[in-house]
This record gives structure tokens, C-alpha cells and sequence, in this order.
């Protein structure tokens, strides 16, 4: 985890967003469409701290905090449970006092309103007030997958209003490249559209259209 | 429902809001994710006045006004059907001409532009510009269930942006009582925990980590 | 297409909204509750290019653009997929550019972040940065359905945080009138409920309630 | 529960089925349609033995069998969440060997090929394999909420292809001659219908139809 | 509707099944994959009575089969809503009593052991004992959309376990021929493959293969 | 993939079935419980032929049946979209022709009445007549994820009418080890429920019981 992990790279990554960083890394490591940040201003890069956990039970939750290093994302799998939110304030609190970068939680949180206050990066199912138990073992720093996405400890994610990515943590800087190429390729494609070009003939479509009969 | 039905009371519940009020009297009363406010800035408090109507006519919508009391929240089961929004402009006009606090229905709304432009809390399901008959009949003040929880006339209506939960009428005074004391316990732990102590700590969850292997 | 679609129709729709135009012109043509604007405070109107594509592939997006006149609104049936974002920044500046007036998909679309700040109306079904295909054919200027109505090319969409509704191109100005007139009435709606009056009597439901025992 | 509740009752109520029974006691108490039969030919009577517990988790059912009279039918809110089947061949062998009547869980099972083929009545949302835990409390014998319907411990549950009612325990006596009454009337209108009748004329609906201009 | 409505025509689709027409027929006319017989073993075919009606409401369809012509099939637009059963077993035997061929209903049925037992043929989304008002008005005869298609009266349903398909009733015929000469080619396609050819060779994709580097 | 991977082994885990395999392995493996199979009494269990493939394109499908092997599972990831049929007849024909062991796919099928009566095992999240290009680039043999697993080339599948467990091909032989020591477990358990044993004793729960306060 050692390469390229410094607060540059992952300043760089949160400013590119999800869905560049995505196309650029070979369009893949996205995950599903119903993981939404609570507050769609907010932008969010770090590695993942994993937590898998049973849904309604946020034993590991407050185990796992302890276990994290400052600009760590925690990224739990709760099972997508709806009707459950296992994490709020006080965790909220606590994550922020550790330096904790964010949150992913496949599943639903509460104290939205307190989170969004704070600036708390928190990427999620839905909200839910309907309590856990603190009664079930889980497992922390183990390959977890959300939304279709196998997420490796220490993987970094990106996310904001559109969703979010996972960048394996050995291709951070292929990732970066790539996505800055791309920004640089659609700075140019933007200023021949502002000249009058059509994207049809930017991306080479006239081929395939073609082939289908259209012009 | 005299019990402490006076407007302090509800002012407190509404400040409180739906997730600490869940906890504090003992994690029960919380309607489903599913139950959003249009605006999700609005808080809500009020006694029920229940309406049990078939999905799709808002025939007893426009006789339940007319039985409200200053300061009621409408509760209505409109079945949980999302192609139609038989509360609009109109009804939210009426409503507020006759002080009623806000609105809770299993299903959907529409001109929600001037419902959040007015300030009337609206929670719901979504948004549908479907229309209604005003044909079918249905029921006033009779105990309904909406996302798993029965309500019974009268009971208390809390909500904010996490969700709803329901206060049984004669348990205001306990339900308010469990929270201010949540509220000290959780101030105590956010200073405990800005000190350097941690959740897991706090909340005693030493011995059902180690049953699980973790310290 | 030529009754009436000139700009002044065009911006009296728009500032009609979706709830009023569907009620006026009889209860029709409103799509389902799943389609709505990225941007809540936003208002659509104008004349539809319709597209016919597969889902995951954007290859007719980018000829359709082509196809389209200054003021109309691409209508994409995209088949519902939420996996997939065919329409993303590029493709907004293009049609920016030609004057396009907003997008309708059936499906997601991806760079919401930019699209609100540039204030070109979407309205779809989610967000999501899942890359698409360019290889598939479909149709432009055909009828589409999306969510159970079916759309004619230069039918003219109406949208806002609501929801859409589609008005039939003969049907434009008599939709207008209905609208005017029934905003007309709704305002004198109003003035009696600020004085007093209840909605059941201005509905004239009281045989209705009777029917049912209810006065 | 002792009012009628003896074998010949629950034997007609079975006999009567969901739908029936659901209509004669004045259509309330249905269960919504997701709950259905693992094998849709089977039947199912019995009162019920409520079970209040968390979702992925079947400690409290390892608990309930032990709780079980003879003809009970366990009657399980595990929160509706489809990833984990906490019941099993082993405890529909344990179920069985105490003479439980049968299964109803808002949640999933396992092993349904055993327990079809032991023609175990069981009612549920789905099928799954994933596993659960057995470190959550619960509640036995106190009022559950499934499908928006109240069940108290002891109510009677109908069941078969169409769903599931459940009958006040306090309400068999009627709801039998209820039912018994319907479907005399229903075979009158049967055999009406075969010689030349329409519904419309045997329910009285010719004034509503004429109302609305149909005849 | 004269074209080609003879029963032989009827057959001749009912026989030929709902993918192969779909597929004959230019790839359209499919309802969504939600529209399942309830009885998998079952086939339809047969000309639309089409129904508009609302949610939970049965009027209509007592209406409606007073209308039908022997040998149509019922076509229910009810909105999709899964919480109610518009149609049971006495509508069941009004409708064989009239000859009607079978009930397609967006939205749910009850009484389905008794359905299946008398072999009617019912389409539908799901089973529902939850009851129906008998007060809301609607429209037969007109056109109707389910599933993103729109049907018109007279149109021809052909249905079986893979779900439905709709014939628009001037091109009877021409559909016919279409999936004749389509079970042609299969049954040659069969053989070919019987023979030892792959279905890359047989449609002809060696191109499009080879363009995207596989061979 | 050498290991083990003789047939024997295979229809040992067949007989075993999934839910005793995913116990046994470690309560991993399980696919999402939407993944059903067609014909609730088939039985699969076979290496996979991974395919990663576009929603609503088939051309992928005709590309893999090729490079499959007897015996091999044919395990397509496109995109859980519902509203397409990759799979149908013809392509059942050519799989039952090369050996190939069945299908499972992350989307829908048709042709579902010939695809039972030959007894071809397909699982599949519905049935969906609607049609598929044969435009759209893919892979063969890379891991894919279906329902949150991770499935790499040659990993065996093993599916019944509960669901779908995948096992690592370097874990067959443990898996069946385990599977058969569980089976025996359980063996002993049903004889001493048979003898009147509680499963609370047999499964040593008496302890956390007794710490919720339960005896």
C-alpha cells in the first residue's frame, strides 16, 4: 500500500471524481447506482479500512474505528439492509476525531442532519432510525464486494454525487494518469464542440453508424 | 390524550427528532426508510389524526381536514401506491388556513414546489402528478398501520430527515424524559470521546469482543 | 407541428408545470413517479426528439444530437437500465451548444455535478458512472413509450420536481387553455379556503360523503 | 384463546382459505402479497406463536420451538431481509416432531425441497442459503407487525396459493359463520351466472355504472 | 378486425407461443417480464376487450364482461398495484360462462387454486386477497398501455410461461407467416447445430467477432 | 483446476446441494437469493465457463459455447437487466449438443417450456421474451461477480431450488469433506430430535440464552 499513497495522490483523485476516474482506469470498479452520498456536494478519496458485518448489528462498527489510521474510509458490507442504521453521531464523532476520511456502507445511517453539519463524507442505501444489536461478530481487513465491486483492503475509493469507484491500490497512479489524459483529451473534445464539431465525428462513430445505415 | 398534549411538549419532540425519540423509548415506533420529507430541511410534530383510504381518490382526504384540530399531523394509508399524488396545492392551502402541522401518507404528493415554498412538512413516498377520484370511501380516526407500525389516533408524529417514529400518547412524558437523558448521555460520551475514549469503551462492549476473538 | 409551437407556448407550459398541464388536459400523459429531474429546482418544456436505444449504449445519443433543432428535448428510451450512464458532460456541452432545451431518459445519466452547475435540465430514472457502448443501433423520430405513455416525435414534454407530462402537439393550445383556466379557477379555490370555505363544499362532494355516511 | 379454538375450527378455516375468510370478516387482516408458499398446493390453519427477531439471526426460533403447543404456528417478523434463510431442515424436523402447524416468516428459509417433499406448510418471501448467526435476543409471545397487519399471540393464521389472513382469536366463531355465509351467497351468484345472470345485475352495481354514464 | 380473426389464426398464434411471434414480428410488442401466467402450463391467444381502470377498484371488470365477445381476451390496465385482487373466482366463472378466452391484469388476482383448476387463463403480476371497492369509474374499449406497450382494442395477446406479446390486429397475418418461416429457419438451425455447426456460423457474427479481436 | 475434478466429485456436490455446501464451506459463496432456477427441481453443479457480457446482447453467448468444455457451467454476468433474453432454444440446443452442464446468468431467459422438457438446468433471475443485439464486445474466462461473489474460470457452481453456492476449485475436495461431515452432523441431530433432543441443546445455545435472560 505504500505506493503513491500520499495525500497528494489522493487530493488528486477526490478532485477528479468517480466517474472520470472510472472510464480512465478501463471502466471498471464501479459500484451500484443506489449508493448515494447523503449530501450530493461532498467528495470523497482514501483507502479502505473493510468491515464485514451482519445486517442490524454494529458490534464491528465501533470495533473497527479503532483499528483505523487517519485518512482511512471505512467501507462496510451491512448486507444492504434496509431497515437498520448502524451508524449516527457518536460514531460519527468518533470516526472525525480519528481522522477517519469517510464512510461506505452498504446499508442505511442515521443523524443525517448532524452528519452533513460536521461535513462528514457519507456514501450510503438510504437512512434509517431503526436500531442494531451490538451482539454480532464480523471481520475487519478482509476482501468485502458492495454493489458487484470485490474491494480490497487498502483500495482506494472515490466518490461523489455520482456514485462511487474503486481503485485498486497498485494501479493509484495509472489511475491518475490516465484520468488526467482523459481530462486533457475532453478539455480538447469540449473546445471543438465550442468550434462547431459534432462528438459523432470526435469519438470516430461515422464507421458504426454507417453500418447501421445512418449518416 | 390530555397527558401533556400542550405545545411545549411537541416542541420538545420536534427538537429532540425521530432517531434519538426511537432510541429513548426503546427502539420501537420507527416507520420505514421508505418514508422521506419532500424537504429534507422540515421537522415535524403533532397528535395523528389517522385516515385509513383506498390508493389513487382523496375523497376522505378532503373530509379529514374538515375534522382536524389546530395543531394535528394527518396520517394517512393511501396503500403505499406510487402512481398517484392525491395531496396538492390545494389540500396543503386548506390545511394550513386550519393549522394542521404537517402531513404523513403512504404514498405520494404532488406540487411539492409550493408545499416546500409554504413550509408545510410533508413526508411521503415520492413525487406523482397522477391524478385521484374523490369516489372511494374510507375511514377517520381509526387505527392504521403504515412501514410495520400501527397508529392509533391521537398518538405523536415525530420526523425530520432520518424518518418518522410514532409515540404512543400516553407514553409523551416517559418518551420525552428517555431522551433528554439520552441527550446527556450521548453529550457526556461526544466529550469522552474528544478526550481520547473510544465507543467501544464506552459503551461496554469490551467482553462481547472478546467472546468474539477481538480486543 | 406547427400549431402554436412557437417560444411564447413553449415558456407558458414550462411555467405551468407538470401537476396543472396533466390535470388540465384530462388526467393523461403523465410518466411514472421514477423519472425525475437531477436538479429539483429546475422547469422543462419543449417538442420531443425521440430515441430509441438499447440499453448500456450511447451510440445513438451522439447521432441523435445531430437530428436536433434549437429548443427541442432529446427523449430517450434507454429501457429503464440503471446500471449504466449513456449521457455525461460531452454530451451535455454538445447539446448545449445546438440549443438543445433538456434530456428525458428512461435510464441514468452520469457528471451531474457539472450538468447542475451549467443548468441543462435532466430528468431520469438515477445516476451512474457505469460506461456504456458505442455499437448498437436504434431509431431516432419514432414513438417511444416510458413509463406507460407513449410519445410521438414533437409531442411536448413538461417537467419539473413533480414529475412529466407529455401534451400531444394538436393539443397545445387547447392544453394551455385548459391550464389557464384551471389555474384561474384554483386561485378562486383559494381565495374561498383563505375565507373560510372547505374543499369538500368547492368540490362539491358532500353527496359523495353522504353516499358513505359521512357528513 | 379459548373460545373455539378446537381442531374441527381450524380444520374449516383451512378448509375455507385466505381469501374467503379474509373477505367474510369484513376484508381485513390480509398479509401482503409477498408472502407466499413454498409449495403453492399446501394449506395452512393454526394460532399463532409470534416471534419478534432480528434479521440474520435464528437464535429466538431455536428458543420459540420450545415454546410451541401442539397445532401453533410460528409466526416470525425477521424484518423482511432476503439474504439469509434462518430456518432450515433441522428445525422444520424439530418443528414437525412438536406438531407445529406450520411456518410463517416475514423473511426467507433453506432446505425447501425437504421440507416440501415432509409437506411442512411454510410461508415466506423468498428462498436463500446464506447462513445466520445465533447471538441476537428477541421477544416470544408479544404482538408482531408483518405486512402492515398487527398479529397477537394466538390469532388465528389462514394460508394457502393466494396468501395469508389472520383472524382475531376472539373472532373465529364469527369469522367462520361470516365465511360460511359467503360462500353460500357465492355459490347462489354461481349458480345465477350459469343460468344467464351478470354480476353486475347480482351485486347491484347498475346505479354506480349509470352514475358514471355506463349501462 | 375482420382480417384473419378466424379461429384457426387464433390457434395457429396460441400454438406458435409469445417469443417466437415477438421475434417474427420485428422484435416488438413484449410486455414486461413482470406479466406471468399464473399457471406456468398455460397459453393464450385471442383478440383485447381492453379495460382503464383504477387501483383496487372492480367495477370495470364487471362492466367490461358484459361487453366481451366470445373468445376475447380481458386486458386490465389497474395500474400496476400489488396490493389488492380486482378479480376472483365469480368473475372467473362469469367469464368462461361468456366464452371469454382468458385475463391479462396489471396488477394481482386472488382465487387462484380455483383459476387454474377450471384452466382459465389469467396473466397477471402477482396473487393479492386484499379487496376492491366497486365505485370508481373508467373506460373499455379504448387504448391502453402495459408494460411500455401500447394496446389497442381488437389487438391480439398471445401468451404462455415466457410471458406475452401483443399482435396489432391488421398484421395477423403477415405475423403468422413471419414465425412460420422463423420456426423454419430454427428447426434448420437445429439440425445444422444436430450436425455439428456452431451459432456463431449460422447467424453470421464471424464479423463482428473478429472486429472486437475474437475468433 | 486439476484437483479433484473428476466427475464423481461433481455429482457428489449436486446430491449434496447448495445450502449444505455453503454451510459447509464456511457460510460463503451464496449467490443473491434472486438467482433461481427455472425448473425448481433441477439440480447443477459444474466448472464455470465465465462470461462477461452487455445487457441486452447476446453476441458473447454464441462466442463462449464454443470454447466450452462437457461439463462445464456457462456462468454469464449481464448486468441483472431484466427486459431482455440472452438465452433461448436455439442456444440451449447448441449447449446440450457440446455437453455443456446448464446456465446461469445475471439476467433473464425465454423459450423457458422447451428449455424444462429437455431438462437443460438453467438459473436466471426471470423470464423475458424481449430481444438482444449481437453488436456488443465481451470477455470469456475472467472472474466476474454475480449476487456480491466473486467467481473465477473453473470455479464449480452448485445450484437447487434454493440457490446457488460457488466453490473454489482449489477448496472442491474440502468443501465435499466438510459437506459430508456436516450431512452426518446432522444425521445424528434428527435422530436425537427424532429421540426428543431440543435443537437449542443439540446446538449448545443454552448460554447465550441465558445471557438475553431466556431459559
Amino acid at each position: 500500500m505504500t505506493q503513491a499513497l500520499n495525500s497528494e495522490s489522493i487530493a488528486t483523485l477526490r478532485q477528479l471524481g468517480a466517474a472520470t476516474v472510472y472510464e480512465a482506469q478501463g471502466a471498471k470498479g464501479a459500484l451500484d447506482n443506489g449508493m448515494k452520498p447523503i449530501d450530493p456536494t461532498v467528495r470523497l478519496a482514501g483507502p479502505a479500512l473493510t468491515v464485514d458485518c451482519r445486517p442490524a448489528d454494529n458490534l464491528m462498527l465501533h470495533y473497527a474505528v479503532q483499528k483505523a489510521r487517519p485518512g482511512d474510509v471505512l467501507v462496510v458490507d451491512a448486507k444492504g439492509f434496509m431497515e437498520a442504521g448502524p451508524w449516527g453521531d457518536v460514531l460519527t464523532i468518533q470516526a472525525m476525531k480519528l481522522g477517519i476520511a469517510g464512510l461506505v456502507i452498504n446499508g442505511c445511517v442515521r443523524d443525517a442532519n448532524l452528519i452533513i453539519e460536521l461535513g462528514f463524507p457519507v456514501f450510503c442505501r438510504g437512512l434509517s432510525i431503526k436500531g442494531t444489536g451490538k451482539n454480532q461478530p464480523g471481520k475487519v481487513d478482509v476482501p468485502i464486494t458492495i454493489g458487484d465491486v470485490l474491494i480490497h483492503p487498502g483500495d482506494i475509493l472515490v466518490g461523489d454525487r455520482d456514485g462511487l469507484v474503486v481503485v485498486p491500490q497498485d494501479e493509484i497512479d495509472s489511475a491518475i494518469a490516465s484520468s488526467l489524459a482523459r481530462e486533457d483529451k475532453e478539455a480538447k473534445q469540449r473546445k471543438a464542440i465550442e468550434e462547431g464539431a459534432f462528438t459523432a465525428d470526435l469519438l470516430g462513430l461515422a464507421d458504426t453508424l454507417r453500418r447501421f445505415g445512418l449518416s
